[in-house]
């Protein structure tokens, strides 16, 4: 939808994205955790599938769909699932706009299915197949991006330029990330990319639809064109301190969750001790403590 | 042929290379076959020379040379073999369309010619002649579409300009390929963008020449530029499901020939142990089990 | 600052860096040095860190905050820190130029800031991060060129475009570093690259606004747009003469230094023998050489 | 020189150039030479360093140095070594075609000093530094080509669009060449390119300046466009086949060198035996015979 609603709602999506990524890697890095392409088979049967159920995914889907019937049916009343206006003589093409968005959030829709079926439906994960499905649905966003660009203002076109030099950058670093998935450099500067595509969607419907100084920025004015790329850069840099930021508070809290697992062993020690004080046969109290480890472990780190 | 059978005709050809590579590559995959650049040496003599001859380069050159045919004398009493006009005073160039299409289809049929002679006619398969024979045909094909589009319409433009992305990316694949030919995303990345061209090409035969709706499209409606990039994105979902799909039925097959496989062996031993019982000295029975074996054997998989 | 001056300066500033890289990659080349993306762990304490501060993020800061201050309020009495203009009823923007310089600037003054807390302050040196700092500067630089060539003068935009170009190079350079830190070819096409940006810059100042026959460069005449592009690849070949020269110079002192550092040896062995034959204990007059070689060599190379 | 004989001379040294990589290259193959980037230290003195000048070097430096001349005082009489026309009021720049070609002939002319410099002068042949000259040259030519299309006539634009797309591929393989200097498919498809840009160059100088039906091609003409691009794609045709004739002609010389050298060696082998059948000591006949091998085979291969 080419209004307000219509460029908040995918830059809430896209935001949310990336501070999802920024957590998940920052915790894979600080774990030392790796990507397998192929990864070892699974315990089968539905349960252990709904458990495996991933959040992104189903982000993804919730996100797309939502998105996909909002075109269509929103505000209330509206109908637009046509193609052809078949009232004028010449059956025009009709709704443009709402069928490009469509498509590009249905293969984010369909890449959340990907994950889903990826992760816990099929007896091993195929990370591959998830990675071609989001890189599709990134470079389709491209396509329709640049398309979507004729017969538009000057500063409509600039502020979709940039967000499609953010999208394209994001293919760039999906497509290599197929053949190296395990690249730090990477996984960050995706991260950051997602979260400007999504604080810049933002802005842009202020820009565009409700400015600041409540007048509309003329598109004939250079000084509007120079300031829309300024303001960009200004995006990149707070969203490279968002990330900064994450990384941190996620290494403070990671040390902590080390120190508290530190703690709960020192716990555990003591009580083999004592439970080794009171006489008991020291076989049994081990195999006792090593039980109480494990209990107080899975509590701690679920 | 700027006509409505001059964009089916190469369309069908396009794709039928697309459903072919798809078949082939999925075999490939499932028996873990690999590409080598340079094979062993092969027995020599013509007979066996003509029975290596691959189905592909056939098709490469009756396809091409068709096309270069009717080009130039379709439909029947056209005789378009000229570049000048001599008629007019400054003998201008003629039929420029026509003889670019011409050079395009030589070059696959160039390709084709390469094909055989390397895998039938040449004391080795050099692989690697062939791969860069038919990343030329791309790549000339790229640049003759490119500069096709002087001076057209711009629906038609967009139509090739959407040609023109998935044929440079087969360029760009097949030039990776050249030094990695074994990647198994590159193969089936290839696959999709020479089906996508294939089924592209018919539906802008509709498009340009006989459009559904029965009026044609107007070229200063920005809808309609709209469209065309939004029905080329559906055509790449699409022919992603039907590689997805012509890999399951492989799959299938191949499983089913594996437990043919299977039944073929017990059968043997079945043969084997009974002509153990009926007291034959077991050296022979064994021998005579071998060959009956290879011969079941070669009659499931020829 | 679109002025001579605003020209001049940052001209300047890059050609320095540029020798800077020159002295410190010749150093390192004939050293035989390499550069490590995670160092070993250094020593606190804050006299420790003062010490380890390099010149080059000094540099960087002095440099990057001072074009900041000039940007807003020089000449004295200006004062440029305003976005928009609330005298006027739709509240315009002004002072892009400015705004945009002044974005370029803080970024190169960032990535000095990242370059003194890796090297000084953190435990470890973290090269990857001093690396992504001043990739992402260049970058900045680069779209920000891009869009600053909005409505000028075509001679303006054609001296522009080259320092785009430049630039751009630098990114990518920059980039592929970021995972191959030690490529000598890299390092001199870099250098080589930074200090034609800055003697370019130096040259367009006064094609721009000094021209040497004192008649300002027409636009529409398409000679001056040739002899810009040829004047810049004269750039090219001069700064290359100036590295190698560069290269010559840091090699020749080199070898000096070598044959300094054999003379210091040479003494302190004869010293050892001397204090050898005065009848002092051996093993006491070795430690006491050895002493005396470290202190000697020390002030040979501090 | 924007004439017909300025468009043949530089199609002559490219095409020249084009025949010399294709005879080397397929030596290089047939013999399975390697080049290194850094090879062993040769003997010194003048005149073995006289001895090891290339001719590839002397060419470049002839071709360019002449090429230098004729743009400034060809036809004789002309005196074109000014940048100002100093009699008209706002001293405009003259001569931009003929600077501009000046500097891409000197950085040609540079790159065969560099040749010459590595492999005759300098203790060790630095491969690297020769390849980073001719690369530079290429990246010159390709800048200026592009600069040089401003405000001219569109055929002549189509015609040069070409010639800058075979020298920016050049530049892309020598970049590459860089770092993988011992790739076979580098080495012909840049000796492909090469020629093509000669041939081009050639048939260019009639296009645009003698053309075959003695009427100038019209810049309106959109047929006209495109086939220029088709005559390009010929042109790559047929230097593909010209690359390997010459190929099959380097295999069979070389395969008749090898025959020759087996019948040196087994006259030797003659000598050698009727040597010692005369009776003398067969220490003495060995030695001899190893000398004579030594000056046939030198005779044979020198």
């Amino acid at each position: 939808m080419g209004t307000f609603i219509g460029h908040i709602s995918p830059g809430l999506a896209f935001f949310s994205f990336g501070v999802l990524y920024a957590f998940k890697f920052s915790l894979m890095v600080l774990r030392g955790e790796e990507i397998q392409l192929v990864s070892h088979s699974r315990p089968p049967g539905l349960r252990s599938c709904l458990k495996r159920i991933p959040a992104e995914g189903v982000m993804k889907i919730v996100y797309g769909t939502l998105a996909v019937m909002a075109e269509f049916f929103y505000p209330p009343g509206v109908y637009k699932l046509i193609i052809y206006n078949k009232e004028k003589p010449d059956y025009p093409f009709i709704h443009p706009n709402e069928w490009q968005h469509v498509t590009m959030y249905s293969y984010f829709a369909l890449s959340g299915w990907m994950d889903i079926i990826s992760q816990a439906c099929l007896p091993r994960r195929l990370f591959l197949l998830e990675n071609i499905a989001i890189t599709l649905a990134f470079y389709i966003e491209a396509l329709l991006l640049y398309s979507h660009m004729h017969g538009k203002e000057r500063v409509e076109n600039s502020v979709h330029t940039l967000l499609l030099l953010a999208c394209f950058l994001v293919c760039l670093i999906l497509t290599v990330e197929i053949w190296r998935p395990n690249d730090h450099v990477l996984w960050f500067t995706k991260t950051c990319l997602v979260m400007t595509q999504g604080t810049w969607l933002l802005h842009a419907a202020f820009i565009l639809y409700r400015p600041f100084t409540g007048k509309p920025w003329k598109s004939d004015d250079m000084a509007n064109l120079m300031f829309v790329t300024n303001f960009f850069c200004w995006h990149v840099a707070l969203n490279i301190i968002l990330v900064l930021a994450i990384f941190s508070l996620t290494a403070l809290w990671h040390r902590r969750r080390g120190l508290a697992f530190q703690e709960v062993k020192r716990q555990v020690s003591f009580h083999l001790k004592s439970a080794d004080g009171r006489g008991l046969p020291s076989e049994y109290s081990k195999l006792q403590a090593e039980e109480e480890e494990t209990r107080l472990l899975q509590e701690c780190d679920p």
